[in-house]
């Protein structure tokens, strides 16, 4: 098994990158990672970590996509020896390399992907599908789209029902995970046209379909896979995450704001980190550009060595259960009529 | 100044209404409260609540539309007599009546406001408009529209922003409140089709136009009045809902977990109920539907006396304001030319 990952993604690039690929390695058998970035900054790193064995190999790229620019796509042609296009170059060259990995630009990790490695026969649009926090605990809940496609049709929408349902399959060795439509209302007849269009697709799909669901559902624990356009899904999942922080802010300011509720904290403790921890979206791994012809996955912007790691883990499974093949085989099974 | 308000609306009706609406005619002088409902229960209510002034008025309704169907317009043509039909017809009917408040189904409120009260001059789709809380204390943050119009053009979006933003200046004092468009990014080309033509036009209004926000960003308190579809605003809105319960649910799971996190709790104990005050949105009031001919506002399911007392005064608020002159004022200064 072989990943290739962007040494300068990231706002702990390049130390946490590398210190999460080196303690991938020594933690899992056959593998190799590619990091790609500044030569000799990437092995002074690995020095400093005292790495000395030989299943990191380092991939030279001069320069950095580092804004989260308008024009991606832009950015992708103009900067080839950046570290993200050596990486997708690489990735779409060498078929010893499994899969990528990048915590940088979420558009370049997109326009990239689409640009250099084009799409699963079959499938009409990839989706950035994350894996969000649900009440119960170690599980999941993926959201796809949430920003590939800011305009979508319901046959769009489609795909990522299925790309969603294979790939949760795989994940968490789930047989027929709970596909839901993310909508403003439970009935039927609820949504916007594309929404209710695509509702009646998704029944016809070979998926286990369960109907709509409201945005204040996403964290149930009683779905598996949340269909939705990637405006929608954009804002859902960041209105999510803005309200987590601003949580946890104001819990911290709570805890500071006395010398009782400071005493309290003490004895608190153990809790707090444990929520913290369940709050920690990180722990459930990248996004998945799922539907590109190779297994792309954006990692969070801050992530660290651990997440990394954890990253990593999320891209051996899926190449390991060949989920790309999985997904043009459903894909190409069906036929969606668009009105 | 006279509210009326659909006593059976809501989890806790009728007597949580009856007894915010006690508390707001014994505090507000010049205030008369309409009551809608079965008449010898609502007299009951008062006799407990021990009422003998002559400020609240009872209107019998002998029926209550209490689900959120499908399709509420039908609801409302084939429930003449329901709390809140009733509300609407007088609220159309009598000049002395200055808004209305409903804690009952939503799309029953959004469906008869539509079909008993009408639009304002000029205002192509009226939009439910919530206050959210910011990281702000006491400053509320608007967010138009939320689920009145599934699908919308640039024009609808363009009348939201300038509905939230007289209703926004005349329920805070602020005098340039700063409207934002809720997107996907903030650079200015970022969005899907609707949102793009939409910014184009935002630019041109007679309001304070800021730009992009995403909506991680929405409870910063940078911003006074974010903008979007129907559609995206509900998501949002329930997303910052759902994960708000998902946390203090949590939070109520870790402080249970052990003793020592009990003994913590004591000590915190204050603390914590600031940060659940913050959280409670119920304090922000209800949200408007702005655009309808006279003011009518949705308060919270789960509304109690003192949230019905909040909407009370924000009726009164608005009413007093003349917010309906100032819309059709400001729609009608302005010609929105549409691609």
């Amino acid at each position: 098994m072989k990943i290739i990952i962007d040494g300068y993604g990231g706002d702990n690039a390049p130390l946490e990158i590398v210190k999460g690929s080196v303690q991938a390695v020594n933690e899992i058998e056959d593998l190799t990672v590619i990091i790609t970035g500044k030569q000799q900054e990437l092995e002074n790193c690995l020095k400093k970590l005292n790495y000395t064995g030989n299943k990191i190999e380092i991939l030279n790229a001069e320069t950095v996509i580092s804004c989260d620019d308008e024009n991606p796509a832009k950015l992708i042609k103009a900067m080839p020896d950046s570290s993200i296009v050596v990486a997708l170059d690489a990735l779409k060259q060498r078929n010893d390399i499994d899969a990528m990995i990048s915590a940088g630009s979420t558009g370049a990790v997109l326009a990239g992907g689409i640009l250099k490695l084009g799409r699963l026969k079959g499938v009409s649009r990839p989706g950035l599908a994350p894996l969000l926090p649900t009440k119960i605990d170690n599980k999941g809940v993926l959201l796809i789209d949430c920003g590939a496609n800011a305009d979508c049709k319901p046959i769009n929408l489609c795909h990522f029902a299925m790309m969603g349902s294979v790939y949760y399959s795989s994940l968490y060795n789930v047989e027929k995970p709970k596909v839901a439509l993310l909508n403003v209302g439970v009935e039927d007849a609820k949504g916007n046209m594309l929404i209710k269009e695509t509702f009646k697709l998704l029944k016809t799909l070979p998926i286990n379909f369960v109907g709509n669901i409201e945005a204040r559902d996403c964290m149930s624990g009683d779905y598996d896979v949340l269909v939705a356009d990637g405006f929608s899904g954009n804002l859902t999942l960041k209105s999510i995450e803005g309200t987590l922080l601003f949580v946890m802010d104001h819990l911290k300011n709570a805890i500071k704001s006395s010398t009782s509720s400071k005493i309290g904290y003490l004895f608190m403790k153990k809790s707090f980190n444990k929520l913290k921890e369940k709050m920690n979206y990180k722990q459930y791994g990248g996004s998945q550009f799922l539907g590109c012809k190779k297994p792309i996955f954006k990692a969070h912007g801050n992530s660290d060595a651990e997440s990394i790691l954890i990253v990593i883990k999320q891209a051996i499974k899926v190449a390991k259960n060949n989920v790309n093949d999985k997904i043009e085989e459903i894909v190409g099974s069906v036929q969606i009529e668009e009105n």
